[in-house]
């Protein structure tokens, strides 16, 4: 809430009442080791506490409300977590695609995604929202990439071959190198983040959905903040799946797949807020989005979310501030890979500020094209980002599987005219990806 | 070789000849798993290999030169290697004193670091040198310091009680808060990083040795090079034990203990060259050392090796050279934890410089400061540092068992004038330390 005007509170959560919500819990009552996971740390505001991915601390590919919280905070502590790697940590430099292949077939219902957490978060209660800031994101020095020979991904059936890949993350640079003269800019978001589910049982790390989840919203990085609505007491926040880098879409089924040595984050709730869906605060805009097996209905709930906000902001109705978006909203896919597929809309918090994002449908100066039109955004995404992989063999010279995992990690698809009847994908490619060769 | 001149190597090494190793091995013999360890990276000589710390890439508290290789790299080939907290990843925060001293006392005959590797460097063989390089050391974002009740340290008797502490460690700013308004400097180096000895059989890590090992030195940073004789065939290098920071001695047992994310280093062999100890060379200075479970005899094998070092670099005997030392060496030691204990001298590398560092025997403007003089270096060793852990308390009001830890981490203990019957130690804590609360 410090960090917060009560206009941005305004228009980007239809703020209802805001209060910190800090019930009977004290730092006394918590246990030995949480007390020594709390350190000194003068510059944070709040407690500072560390959270290391361990056996204890974390899970395998599911999202349970009934888990044991591994940590205890207040609203406004800072929580400095590690992740791990997919698989509990198997799946790091030198392990083949037989074996990735295997330990995703071997263990049915649950995704790949290592999730530290949860965390209890103090005083937060359903109907409020969560709001989490990344102070700052510090990758391991190393990453994968891969596609798993005849299933997941956007063309499985195209694809019954495989690869898996792994690369070095300098971070001093900021890039990795995806081969010789190719050169990949990193930045690190987490590819899940998430709340408990009001429903109990164990649920698939996969799918993402209002809980947040495996968003894979590549905007989410360092210095942006994520809200999330509360269905349970305490709120339950998850991390996995942390990436340095993704394409818009992932469509290869994987980003630029690593673990965090360090994700910073401050951790606030707002009490009796309503929020549908996630939003995410970057320092331009307000991202709205939505998730559904059917991407034309993800663009239906990302279209009522961007209604909603927008409606907010300019003090009009919802259904006439959609009229709006063509001019003011710029839409992309996340993923096509979840399971759920999504849709999100970034929009100017400067309601003054109308689009400036390029819709291109041919090559330009600074970037690879393609694009596609068809009244089914299914098809009109699958074709664009096919032809794509298609672009990059006949231009550059990449093998089809090069080709697929390189657009999954850096291919941007962004949304362009969209009607009942016609909605087109424009899926580009930067050219400065391609460097000079040492 | 490329990054060493002529004369650097004749006045560190004593060279006899230099050619690179260049066995039968070629890249393509490679299992499939170390294939997909090496990654894309044009700027760097040689190839790159990824080497993740995991538990078939490491070992908990022994060297043992029957240990299969986990990974095999041709002389100027770079590694980013990774490591592990101690006892293969127990010990991180939260984990209680009570935790870790069952850790310790549950697996006798082994020490507490986890070591990574060992690494097959091709074409080393006995007889040679392992020059190691550090590129980039980059620690996790937290860190320990303990001391176990009545075990270990310097003074096991005197510290019936004892205490961990966890840490962030800020690498922005490179700093750790170690309480409010006490601020440690970072400097990470690898406590631990050593080859294989000739002799069979599992060694516990906790001594160090001509095979390099514990040596708790921490000068060996980041852009320094470690120079280890070869035992046997592939030399077997490993790394753990990894610091953010240590004070001279590392009294309570315990530096800044932490694992790296990445400890990136560039290996070469140089052939038929001689070397009784490991030297580290860095920008300024060589240096040389000894280890004994006597300080007195630790004194005697660095002084020995002085000897050898300005002998060889003014081309004089070592008998003589060693009367230079105190005009020249700087000489401080390294750790009286480790059951062999450690002196290391600091020699510079332009034969014209004189020495500048200070001895002082009382307070400066820069230091606090304790000095104890005795026939026995153990004994003027124990009595300069036990001083310091009172004056912090008395002089900065710091608890017993705050000024142990305090001292481990960021203690400089020098040694001063050296006859046989007279040798002096000089502890000094740096006033930086104590910064403006915030």
């Amino acid at each position: 809430m410090k960090s917060m005007s009560k206009w941005k509170l305004s228009v980007g959560l239809a703020l209802a009442g805001a209060t910190f919500g800090v019930g009977a819990y004290t730092y006394e009552q918590l246990s030995m080791e949480e007390k020594l996971r709390i350190v000194p740390a003068a510059h944070v505001s709040g407690k500072l506490h560390l959270l290391p991915a361990t056996m204890e601390t974390t899970q395998w590919g599911w999202f349970d409300n009934a888990q044991t919280p591994v940590m205890t905070i207040m609203p406004g502590d800072t929580v400095a977590l590690e992740t791990m790697m997919h698989s509990h940590n198997q799946i790091v430099p030198g392990t083949t695609l037989e074996t990735i292949k295997k330990l995703r077939i071997d263990n049915p219902g649950r995704g790949p995604h290592t999730l530290t957490g949860p965390i209890f978060v103090e005083g937060a209660e359903p109907g409020d929202v969560l709001k989490i800031h990344i102070n700052k994101i510090m990758p391991r020095s190393y990453a994968t990439n891969f596609n798993i020979p005849g299933m997941f991904g956007e063309f499985p059936k195209e694809f019954q071959d495989g690869q898996v890949k792994y690369f070095y993350l300098d971070m001093d640079k900021k890039v990795t190198e995806f081969a010789p003269g190719i050169e990949i800019p990193l930045h690190p978001f987490p590819g899940t983040i998430g709340v408990a589910r009001a429903e109990p049982g164990k649920y698939s790390s996969v799918p993402p959905g209002p809980f947040g989840g495996n968003m894979d919203i590549r905007e989410l990085t360092e210095g942006t903040t994520l809200y999330l609505p509360v269905f349970v007491k305490g709120a339950l926040l998850w991390s996995g799946d942390s990436h340095a880098a993704q394409g818009n879409g992932e469509i290869n089924l994987t980003a630029l797949e690593t673990a965090f040595k360090e994700m910073n984050i401050t951790v606030d709730v707002i009490k009796g807020t309503k929020l549908d869906w996630p939003r995410i605060e970057t320092s331009r805009n307000w991202i709205t989005m939505g998730y559904d097996n059917d991407l034309n209905k993800a663009w239906d709930i990302a279209k009522a979310e961007t209604g909603k906000y927008l409606g907010q902001q300019r003090g009009i109705s919802p259904e006439k501030a959609v009229g709006l978006m063509q001019k003011v909203s710029d839409c992309r896919i996340s993923e096509v890979v979840n399971i759920k597929k999504g849709v999100y809309c970034m929009n100017p918090k400067d309601a003054k500020s109308t689009i400036t994002v390029d819709h291109p449908v041919a090559e330009t100066n600074r970037y690879w094209v393609t694009t596609a039109t068809d009244a089914d955004l299914n098809k009109a995404m699958d074709q664009a980002s096919m032809a794509m992989i298609g672009l990059l063999q006949e231009k550059k010279g990449l093998s089809r599987l090069d080709s697929y995992g390189l657009a999954s990690m850096s291919m941007d698809c962004r949304l362009g005219d969209l009607s009942d009847d016609s909605k087109s994908v424009h899926c580009l490619m930067p050219k400065s990806l391609w460097v000079a060769k040492k």
